[in-house]
Order: C-alpha cells, then sequence, then structure tokens
C-alpha cells in the first residue's frame, strides 16, 4: 500500500505505534515538541546528519532496514567523537507520496533496532513529501561538563591514534557497485568467487551498510581524559585528520607501515584491482575514532579489550604544512583527498 | 559563484563566518557534535520542522532570506505551543552543488535574523547534496519543570481560544499564486490594484513569507497555568483543533461567528472570490496558538496587551463526535480539512 492511501497522520500515528513508548522522554511523538529532562550536571551534546537518495546511499544497494541503522548510526559515530552517551532522537523523513507504506515500516524498524543498541529513543521528528528520498537524524547525547573532547585540542609531539581497521566500508561500496548483494545473510555476486573472498566481501558490505559506532571506546577514552582531540573518520582517514588538524591549528606526519588495513578491505580491494592503502585513507564511513595523546602508547592499549585494536599511526607536528604520509621507502608525500558533498 | 566551485568545506567556514560566534553554547558549529550547558531545573524542548522545494515552498514565491526567515520561523512556533522559550538551532540543507552561493548567504541570513529576534543561536547542522533543495531546522528550547503545554490536556467544558486572526497566510499565497510579489517591501501585481487592496495583499504575503511565532504569549499562558492544551496553527484551524481533541480524547464546537478573520485576508479572498472563512478554517499557516482553559474569559483577556488579540471560539465537548462548526445560521456541520502532506 503507497503513502498517499493512508495520509501524513495515520502514518504518524503508525509510527508511533511502531516504537516503543519512550521511557526516558517526558514527552514523545505526537505533540508540538518532546519534552526530555536533563540529566543534572550533564553538558548536552547535538548532532544531526542527512542522507540523500542518490548522494549519500543508493535503495538499490540499502535495504530501508539497513539503511534506516545507519540513519541512526552516523549520528551515533558524531556523539562517539565527543565521548557522549547518547539519549534520544528526531527522525525527519522526504518520502514520495507513492512510496510503499512496508519501506516506511522497515527504515524506522532499522532506525529503533539500531537506536535501541545504544539506549536511544526516538522521541518526534517530521515528516515532508519529496521526490528525492531522504532521512536526516537528530540525535541528542550528554556528557560529563567540560569533558567533551573536541577537534581542536591536538598538540604538536602527541601521538595520532585510530580504533580499528580501516578500508572495509570503502570496499564494501566497491563490492555492491560491481554488482554484490547481502540478502538473507547470503553474498549473491555477478561473478564467481571463492569461499574466502565471499567471506570477505559480506564482511565488507555488512560494514559499509551499518556502521559500528564506537560509543563505548569513545566514553573510555573521554572519562580517562586520554584523547586530547578526537574526531570519527566518516570522510576518510586524509580529510578526516585535515579537518582535526586545521580545528587545532597543528599538522601531521603518519606512517604508512603504521595504518591498520581490514583485512577482508585487503582481499576484496585486491580482487577488484584497486589499491587497500587507498580504501584505508580515502575511502570514508569507516566510523571509527581518531583522536590524539601524549599519554604512554602503553597504558592507552591496556585501557581496551583485546577485541578491540588501538593502533598509533603518527605524530602531531607543528602548523606550516599540509598533512603528511610517509610511505614504506621513506618518502614523504602530502596526504590527499577524501568526501566532498559538492564536488563529486 | 556556484557551491561546485568552493566545495562543502570552504562552504561550511563561509557559514560559521556568517554566523556569529555563540556566546550561549559552549561549542558551535565545526566539530562532530555542538555543545549547550543545559539550564539547572528547566525541561528540554526538541522539535524539527523540514521544508522542501514544491511541496512546503516554491523558489518563485519566496527569496531566499524569507525562506530562511520562515524555516526558522515554523520551529520557533513549535517551541511557543509548549509554552517554552527557544534557545539553539541545528540547520541541514541539501541543495544542488549547481546553487549559487548567494543563494546559501541569504539563506541563514534569514535563518539568523529570525533566530536572533528571539535570542536563537545557530550552533550545528549538516549540508549534503540534492536535487531538490530542502531545509531542516532542529531547535532547542526550555520551558519550567513539568510546565509544558501538551496537546493533551484538554477537558470537556473548557473554552477553546486563539490568538491573533486567522487566514492572512492563505490569503498570501493565493495572492503569491496569482501572481503578486513583494519586492523591496514593494507589491508587483500582474493586474490592476487599488491602494487598499494592495495594501492587503502586501500584509497577507508578508504574513505567509514570515510567520509570527507566538513565544511571548506561549510564555504567558504556560508561566501562569492558564492552558490546559495548546497547539500552534500550522496545518489550519479545523486540522489541528482536529489533532488537539485526538490527543486529548474530546471533541469540540466552535462558532462561525467568533472565528477573528484577519481584514486583510478578506479583503484579498473577496478580491480572489474566495471565502475568507474557508482561509480561516482550512488555509494554515497563520501560526496563531490554539489553547483551552477553564479560566474566567474576562482573566484571560486582561493578561494580552491590546496589541494581541485572544478570542474564544468554541467549547471542548466529551468526545464522540467529529468536531463541528457552529453556522451563523444556527446549522451544524462537521469541520473537515486541513492539510496533508501525502494526499495533496
Amino acid at each position: 500500500m503507497r503513502i498517499s492511501a493512508i495520509g501524513e497522520f495515520v502514518l504518524i500515528e503508525r509510527i508511533k505505534s511502531m516504537l516503543p513508548r519512550p521511557h526516558d522522554a517526558l514527552l514523545g511523538i505526537g505533540d508540538d515538541c518532546a519534552v526530555l529532562r536533563p540529566a543534572a550536571g550533564k553538558d548536552l551534546l547535538l548532532t544531526t546528519d542527512l542522507l540523500v537518495d542518490g548522494v549519500d546511499f543508493t535503495p538499490q544497494t540499502i535495504t530501508p532496514f539497513h539503511l534506516g541503522r545507519k540513519a541512526m548510526g552516523v549520528n551515533l559515530s558524531d556523539v562517539a567523537a565527543m565521548g557522549g552517551l547518547p539519549r534520544a532522537a528526531l527522525i525527519t523523513l522526504a518520502i514520495s507520496p507513492d512510496a510503499e507504506i512496508e519501506f516506511v515500516d522497515e527504515l524506522y524498524r532499522g532506525l529503533r533496532e539500531e537506536g535501541a543498541r545504544f539506549g536511544v529513543e526516538i522521541i518526534g521528528g517530521d515528516l515532508s513529501a519529496s521526490s528525492t528520498l531522504m532521512i536526516s537524524v537528530t540525535l541528542v547525547g550528554e556528557v560529563e561538563p567540560g569533558r567533551a573532547v573536541t577537534r581542536s585540542g591536538a598538540r604538536p609531539g602527541e601521538q595520532i591514534w585510530i580504533t580499528g581497521r580501516l578500508g572495509a566500508a570503502a570496499a564494501g561500496l566497491t563490492a555492491l557497485r560491481a554488482g554484490c548483494r547481502l540478502r538473507d545473510d547470503q553474498i549473491e555476486a555477478p561473478f564467481e568467487v571463492s569461499d574466502s573472498l565471499r567471506e570477505a566481501i559480506k564482511q565488507t558490505i555488512e560494514r559499509h551498510l551499518c556502521p559500528i559506532p564506537r560509543i563505548q571506546e569513545g566514553r573510555t577514552l573521554a572519562q580517562a581524559g586520554v584523547a586530547s582531540a578526537m574526531i570519527d573518520l566518516s570522510d576518510g582517514l586524509a580529510s578526516d585528520l585535515a579537518h582535526l588538524c586545521r580545528e587545532s591549528g597543528v599538522s601531521a606526519k603518519i606512517r604508512e607501515d603504521q595504518i591498520p588495513i581490514d583485512q577482508a578491505a585487503s582481499a576484496v580491494a585486491q580482487h577488484f584491482g584497486q589499491e587497500p592503502l587507498t580504501m584505508a585513507l580515502q575511502g570514508g564511513e569507516d566510523f571509527e575514532l581518531l583522536f590524539t595523546s601524549s599519554w604512554d602508547p602503553a597504558d592507552i592499549a591496556a585501557m581496551f579489550p583485546d577485541a578491540v585494536t588501538v593502533t598509533a599511526i603518527g605524530k602531531v607536528e607543528e602548523a606550516g604544512s599540509e598533512c603528511r604520509l610517509e610511505r614504506r621507502d621513506g618518502k614523504i608525500v602530502a596526504l590527499t583527498g577524501g568526501y566532498d558533498h559538492f564536488r563529486q
């Protein structure tokens, strides 16, 4: 059934009935505003991220359920990058009146499930008609007063760290663009693949479709005061490191031999004749945390469970040059590239 | 110059430099989240409203400056309808890379000026490319704990009130659709108009382009505990009264002879051969406040300065029927109509 058959207000009631009644908010969906009682003595974090059909995603390569998860996940990652705890979300959806209601159901199921994994309740939003599908999430989080980790605190001499391994999201996108699909937890490929490559493709596509917001890692770093500056890797390591350096008034040099590349990403990149390093540096959407710290590397490594890799990849330097990459052969090159919405 | 010529990150810097540095927020535009310190002991209000090109506005009838004012104003009106004080805004913009940078400049000038009139600072947001222009504002406000006025508190026997006069926004839209334009504070019309009609057209177009959020009136009603339920008139009196009644589990009867119709709206409606009452009941976008109260009418009227009209238009009734209108001739009809995004 199409949305136009039930209209705006029945659709709002349908969405409201799909979501658990919020027990954290004083007032959820269905009024002029949502009402939330802030935790005493906490600072409030506010972020919003927009996904546009044909620009930030294509319906051919992502199901509405995964789109919902991703729309929530990219916002969760922004709260993680401040060291905060997410709390509540508003959802804005622009969709064609001719779209199927089941699409909306699946989208909100993804939003709800991804939010619930991190204690986030959906408490409001807005709907409008549009020929271009667009979904925007605004997330409210909290952090101990003065403890929010910004992009601007990096100082020369500190080390640059990242959580996890890079390149998987970009490798997954490459596989999707080559016609691979994830259906019922199985990979369908329009070409012959070995079992090991099939598994690698599956892992990278899952990573592309569902970011893993590093909420717990961000909390650990913020509460201990480890990170002097932090950002999540959404546009790509090269681009996001440049953002952090610009805000901090510093530069940086990272080492190729230190960059942890995801194994599955390497396998997929090689299959498609691409450089794994390029995917790691410029691919974007890995949603790992990049942070700077003056702490002893052993102390930082000891803060995380074995399952979470943290890697020092280079050093913060005085301002005055572009961020640079030291190649394995010792050659130093400028770090460039990354995603720009208006220059594709 | 086009947006694609400068790219996403220069555009963000440009927007940031156009806005005053927020002195209320701990951290504004340029990080993963904005950071706000909530006022101790207040409840938080959160609302978001989306305007889509071709659905909620057309660039032919609204300048980017007025679009910015309106996008902020409709959100301010939602905070007013809870009895709250607005505080900070996040702006989400989806726009073509081929759009002119000056369009963005003017849009944010409108957002900034309308926000500043009510003490609102722009502290964050997001940008994406899109063939369909879309602007979404998320507004954060505050209200004394437990004092937020919801849609659900109306009780049978109470009177139904509205602020101001109705129909002007719909009349202004009619004039715009007929080819009238507001340029440099002057009305241009593609037909002969008298001076008095020209003035009426100007007033109604201004009202359509720039809602007047009833922040002060909403505060007065909430702080004194006058209003048992409240909603702002965005979809039209008929539709918004039905929303309030549904949330409150009641019905309502209003009287045609009590509905205050804007004088300029009447003049414009009559010129275009339309019913002023229809504009008042179903036009929408007047952004006046509709509230219910058991207070003595004289006490309510005495709370407002002479410049602000408040009018009792009918009574809350037991649930069990649709909302109804008592005509001047005593005939009682069902109140229907109003805006639905997915059923135009």
